[in-house]
């Protein structure tokens, strides 16, 4: 059974009106829920925990994380951030959410600054899908409508994905790349665009299907851990 | 000095007042006079020449091929797809505009349907630079506006582009991958969709720098040509 | 349950003493017979059946199609190419392997001669995984060593694969991209190089493992099917 | 004229016998001499000047650097390396060699360990081009021989290449992924594996003219400058 961990920022929740109307218990909450529906093996973390939450020992335990930051990306130890990346290219999964786009881990593993354009205007999203084929685009329409969210637009300063399984479209004029497939070391990445604080994007039952493919996507398969460094010995002779 | 040669099938402009209107001596015409003007040595070619004016001549003589085609493309003998296919194969580019997309030698290079979704409504079309820093967005806004056009909407059955240069946003609600770069064998292939034989697209500026750029790219290298079949004698005793 | 269907020319086993001996019941039997070990619903078709026995019927009910093809890839009825390429088109996975570089269907969905250097001297190959945390090189060393077998060299004429997953190694001093993914249409598909008919190779457990996996990843996901051609409707107002 | 800067650690050469021997000057008056000699415009930078020779000023000036270092990567300072990486963002090229790959530059813009296999035994190395069309290809035959080199080995552990250009063999059974292609923002990086310290290899002139067109490759085209953060009014407003 894959373990998910589900992390959030958590503090828009406790400290704003109209993002804990949305999500009363947290992000997380509504996300770790809808994955434990599916059958994974969840759990949560966040910010305020001792390490985030995020001990040597509860990443040794995940096979994919999910990431959702917004405010307090510089809150994150630089420790912590370095052995979530380790994991990542050992093999975890890292499925980063929405803003979590400007996270100390995505950035790190991106090597850019993965900025973009925003608006809050509530304005439509329709998502396309560009793969149909793609695991991640599963039991999925080829186009989804997301009735109001924050705008996100290109230039998404980002290297370019291997798969680009979803491209957005906003009524503002604006496109962007929303979903995203991206390999680190033996680590799956996958990122996706939906999903804000003041819209329960994550409670529309499309955003779940893709998260829930996306989280089966990322999961380590059992490969190879190549060695590496000095091999005095070649190859022919061992 | 780069050799183009710009194909038309160039029937429309003979046929229907309006496409005549907008390009009174063909599609081909306005694509050469721009190019020419550019620098290029540039020939056309149109479908009712014979051989279509691709004779093997006129293809070994050709640096970069484009190619608009839209209702005739069955009229084009398999025998000269061929011919084309081979030479972009050994080095030479391929440019294929708009309609291009259900060419048969589009079609041939790229293994797939290459169909799409479309609507004639004088939609307004935004073009978006996804990749900056690729040389064919050289001298280009981060994006253009096209302010009437036929949509062309995904899924765009293609082979994910190994770059996707331009993804275009249109006003009912479609998004489409405008600017695919593909490499078969030695040739460079690249796929444009704005430019449409009712709207004068192709006297558009961005659009005539963003061809002259894609034609810059296209251009051949002076790359190996690699030996294929058996050798029986190994590398390492040659 | 998925669906096989494993595909062989089967005519070097019928006509050569030296390939029965390695492969008595021909090499889709022992493909086969180690799929259906595996857990797969396995069935077989060969040249010399009635339509090559991939039917319609066949073609609807197979999730994954294999094929191994030499000498007679010209006997292959061009219909049931066009037949096999729509259904992957549609979905239906395809394994190609070794030989079948050059069969119809494999140059028809790359679009390229799909051509290659080889020779004949019983060399070793090194298979090297390149990317360890992909799904078809779970359970598989860093290196496999197939200790006799025909040479393929570089440059291997077909498109940049999505994904190269191994890269091999000869003795006699060329390298080749021996698993190579890519996707057409809703389709994967996999070239796998090592596997020939005079050598065991596919009774070596690694490449077993290897052709299992690959399967498995082939297998068609539950994606949308995208509507195509005229919309006279945005999809805003839709 | 493209302005290149040629940076090298210029330890080796100052330090050890052995390598003075092969770059009396260094590696950089080596490298610096022929692309001086292509046309270049050429100034050398090294690990022991101020700011290491890499001032705002002289990056601004700057089209592509290339970069040479092995044994002292942690003496480079992060300020001088967040410079680099901003400026690759920014548009200018950067051409990493051989032990390079460690570089604290080169391990940022990647976001993985960068770590492979490594033997010194004076093998031979022969680099294949894989992609014959590509501009760095150009003037190169299809494969070139490195008398005696180090090895390195797969796994690189690197990002897919958007480009692989060039994969190496070596004598003791290794294969590796030795031109590999990158954007990062608006930048194209090269990676070029053949180079060491006490090998005349960046003496030998194939291995010149691939560097040649790498640098060629690389050096910024003039495209948009993208704008970030928060667009109240809409695309279709402006």
């Amino acid at each position: 059974m894959t373990r998910v961990t589900v992390w959030n920022e958590f503090r828009h929740e406790r400290e704003d009106e109209a993002v804990r109307e949305v999500y009363p218990d947290g992000i997380h909450a509504v996300i770790a829920d809808f994955l434990d529906e599916r059958g994974f093996d969840v759990e949560t973390a966040t910010l305020d925990e001792p390490e985030h939450g995020l001990t040597e020992d509860v990443l040794a335990e995940t096979d994919v994380l999910t990431w959702w930051g917004h405010d307090a990306h510089d809150e994150v130890s630089d420790e912590v951030v370095e052995r979530v990346r380790e994991r990542v290219l050992d093999g975890m999964g890292l499925v980063v959410l929405h803003s979590g786009h400007f996270s100390k881990i995505f950035k790190r593993l991106m090597g850019t600054t993965c900025n973009l354009k925003y608006r809050e205007a509530g304005e439509t999203e329709r998502l396309w899908v560009l793969e149909p084929g793609h695991p991640i685009a599963a039991g999925v329409e080829e186009s989804v409508e997301i009735p109001e969210t924050e705008m996100y637009g290109e230039r998404f300063d980002v290297p370019a994905p291997e798969t680009l399984v979803f491209t957005s479209w906003f009524e503002g004029g604006e496109v962007f790349r929303s979903g995203c497939c991206y390999t680190r070391g033996a680590g799956k990445v996958f990122y996706f665009r939906p999903g804000h604080e003041t819209y329960p994007i994550y409670r529309q039952p499309e955003v779940q299907q893709i998260l829930t493919n996306a989280v089966e996507w990322a999961a380590p398969s059992d490969g190879p851990a190549p060695s590496f460094g000095k091999h005095s010995t070649p190859a022919t002779e061992e």
